[in-house]
């Protein structure tokens, strides 16, 4: 077979079935050999971020990597900024990048450049194919450097996937997470023994539902806190998922939150730190000498050694009340992001998908999605804006079975907007809730932190999104998603119960 | 005064008078610059390949480079495409990224990432700022590293932005371009008397007017033929500008057309290659054995070299007869892309400026528009399809009494399409046409080429765009650009015409 249909069969060997694409030439056969390897299911974004943002939010859902199909350097460039999120959401992804045929690569062509440049910086793993007959092993090793939870990039230059490339490379075994050493569980149930101002600090997996029941367990018998850290890829919440504390965006809230504290037990997580800095203000959160203990690295299984832990401790099983959603808001108070998480929290069905990239009304909507039924929800991992769309799509083509809300800003929801494309196409279940201020409000804020003073006529046309105004029932239309705008709480009611009674895609644009 | 407005101020020195900006937390003290320094022009896009690609037209039309500030390593990610772009154009760009306050760069914050890294592969030059104080001489050194006709990439840690930084850095002279040496003029001088099968190809700024009749001059006298690189920044055309052979897309009728040349005389070019490589075709254009002539390398000024070579030869001036447009097409004829270049040479004002990123409709467009009064042809540079919108855009900031004409296929428009916003914040004159032909078009001829094979039902779902269909008309008023879908060649005539009388964006979605 040629290498084309090598590498999708090796992919599909190794548990990859998807392949998330905005081909060109050099990629054809790629598209060609979908016809003769039917398992392997082929999605088309209109837009390369959409591609690896979606493959980001199947790996968080999934827990594997889909593969990403790619056009060259200048098409890696605009997957770029998703993957560089993916890389900080620890998500696998399998990144195939499309090369010249090798008799060309001697020629400075229009689409000629360094793909191994511009793939470095956001994968742990990078390997340009040398011959066909090594594609097989290539693709395997690929998935395998993916793993951990990494982007892996493989580049392919066109001939070899057109030449004869021989068999598949074999399916290789995923190795389980490594355990903490028994030591350390010893000193950290020695540490809980003890007692004093501790917390827990979950990140990556533990921040499922099995992690954080096992939290609970040693919160119930000791009384630690437990922390979620902010930008964790998924994290399980509502309905009878023991609540925990978020670290707040900015860093004086945050380190007000935890300044009592005397050790932090990191779980998966490294100490947490401010998202930027700021004149005088220090950047870590945690209060100068608190003492952090490494329960699990980031590679290692944390929910296991919290069960370890657990079990060590004798920490007895705990039965958590299932938070009760309020009803929804009246048609008397104003359409805020608080009226909307109330509303998403009485209305969203058990399993629902959040997807959260609402930016400055991401903290208002957070407190009330406690209440809604169990969920996960998906924040934006690596700062780079753009995520959210993305994320939504792949949550929807891995869990086909639940409901992915998507909550957008207005100014965020334009970066990677051609992702409602496919969720059209694809016939998705993701409504997406357009928060829209009508201004990248957070930067009003950011104005004033950074010291820069007050907005002035000039830094306002930087700043506000009202001139136009962007419409967003004609956007989505223009995309196939049916729209509707919400300007009071009553609409924006309506609009949502409408849409988690119907599947399929649904764009509300809710007047804040 | 602080770095950021020393920065702007060492920017202005040096004739870098616009600013195309997508900021963030760490640009912030930028933004607020612009009040203390109303001579920048801050022009805000809503995605970053919008300005990076709006750079890109502005310095193919002004020959200067526009500033583009971007936020850390992710929001230079977006913005990669459309430089790899630039570079391919050799525009001279200078891009101002962002970085964490030094105090933060310890710690692996979401957008931390390896700024520098994602720069390089689309930068002739790249700077971190090392102190506040340096921000003047770093500013004009970037400014000058642009001039060559590169990306040049400072990187400013936001401290270093509201730190004092003392006065502006200094105005540099810009150098003139180098001519060749005499004896290159007089050995290229006594080929061209000697005759044979000789060519010229044109690249660069010898693609401009005063090259074309330099070139034409030495045609007229020797027999020369003459050959427009096809991925030349910005070719002068129309009217009475001297008509040249433009070389085709593919390699075949390339290398057809060029097949009985003994000698080709580069100026400002390299020998011509394909787009692509393909099985069992050579990827370069000139028949094997034809001697290539450097008159002017890329950095020298070849129009210069042309003038000298004419004077050298004895070339006297020359009129061109204007070339005389057909009137519209009429409303018996189905709506081509033949008949919308008809259209277009018809009625496109004198000065308008045509921005082609029509893809598959390109090739059938090109004959009519020669028909056109004077006008400046920009086309896709880098092979990376989102170029065209912005270069429109920036086409339009840098020239706001001429028309400005964006050819878009419905595939490659949708990349940064982000642009229209932009245009219609502006008042940008700017006519979009989107040649909807509802497919990536340009694929299904590149899965024969490569020997992909027939298309299956897997593979159309990779180049079909009609599920669901791309609403043109929604999307256009979403971002606040008024739009209108022509069917038939009437509608588009009539729409075209009005767009041709009216100024402002618009756009026009005509259906092939």
């Amino acid at each position: 077979m040629n290498g084309a249909e090598c590498l999708l069969r090796t992919l599909l060997v190794n548990d990859v079935d998807l392949c998330l694409m905005n081909p060109g030439t050099s990629e054809m056969q790629f598209v060609s050999a979908l016809d003769r390897v039917p398992a392997m299911r082929g999605v088309l974004g209109l837009f390369e971020g959409v591609c690896s943002g979606a493959a980001d939010g199947y790996a968080r859902m999934t827990g594997k990597p889909a593969s990403v199909l790619l056009h060259l350097g200048p098409g890696l460039g605009y997957a770029l900024s998703n993957l560089h999120n993916a890389k900080k959401a620890r998500s696998p992804v399998v990144n195939i990048v499309g090369e010249h045929s090798t008799q060309h690569l001697a020629y400075d062509a229009p689409l000629s450049a360094d793909i191994e440049a511009f793939a470095r910086p956001v994968s742990a793993w990078v390997h340009t194919l040398r011959e066909a007959g090594q594609m097989g092993m290539s693709a395997a090793a690929a998935v395998e450097a993916a793993w951990p939870g990494n982007v892996s990039t493989l580049i392919v230059p066109a001939d070899y996937s057109w030449s004869e490339a021989g068999e598949p490379g074999a399916h290789r075994q995923r190795p389980a997470r490594a355990l903490p050493a028994p030591d350390v569980i010893l000193q950290i149930a020695e540490v809980l023994r003890k007692g004093g101002k501790l917390s827990i600090l979950l990140n990556g997996q533990a921040q499922h539902e099995r992690g954080l029941r096992a939290a609970h367990r040693l919160r119930a018998l000791t009384g630690v806190r437990i922390f979620a850290a902010r930008y964790g890829a998924r994290l399980s919440r509502g309905g009878n998922v023991p609540a925990v504390e978020r670290i707040p965006y900015f860093p004086e809230p945050a380190q007000a939150l935890l300044s009592e504290l005397e050790r932090m037990i990191l779980v998966e997580a490294k100490p947490p730190v401010s998202f930027f800095g700021y004149p005088n203000l220090r950047s870590t959160l945690a209060p100068p000498g608190c003492i952090f203990d490494v329960l699990a690295e980031e590679s290692q299984d944390g929910t296991a050694a919290l069960e370890w832990l657990c079990d060590e401790l004798g920490a007895p099983r705990v039965d958590v009340q299932a938070a009760q959603p309020g009803g929804v808001p009246t048609g008397s108070e104003p359409l805020t992001a608080a009226a909307i998480g109330r509303t998403v929290a009485a209305l969203a069905p058990e399993g629902a998908v959040f997807s959260d990239e609402a930016v400055s009304s991401s903290e208002q909507l957070w407190p009330h999605l406690a209440y809604a039924r169990q969920h996960d929800h998906l924040p934006n991992t690596g700062g780079s804006i753009g995520q959210g769309l993305p994320v939504a799509l792949g949550a929807a083509l891995a869990c086909p079975d639940r409901k992915v809300i998507s909550f957008e800003g207005d100014g965020s929801a334009m970066y990677t907007f051609q992702a409602l494309w496919t969720m059209a196409r694809e016939s998705l279940d993701v409504t997406v809730i357009i928060m829209a201020n009508r201004r990248y409000r957070i930067l009003d804020v950011e104005m004033t932190r950074t010291g820069s003073g007050p907005v002035g006529n000039q830094a306002e046309r930087m700043i506000d999104l009202k001139n136009p105004l962007l419409q967003w029932v004609d956007l989505a239309r223009g995309l196939g998603v049916p729209a509707t705008q919400a300007a009071t709480v009553e609409e924006f009611v309506a609009a949502f119960a409408q849409a988690m009674h119907e599947p399929g895609p649904k764009l509300i644009e809710a007047l804040l």
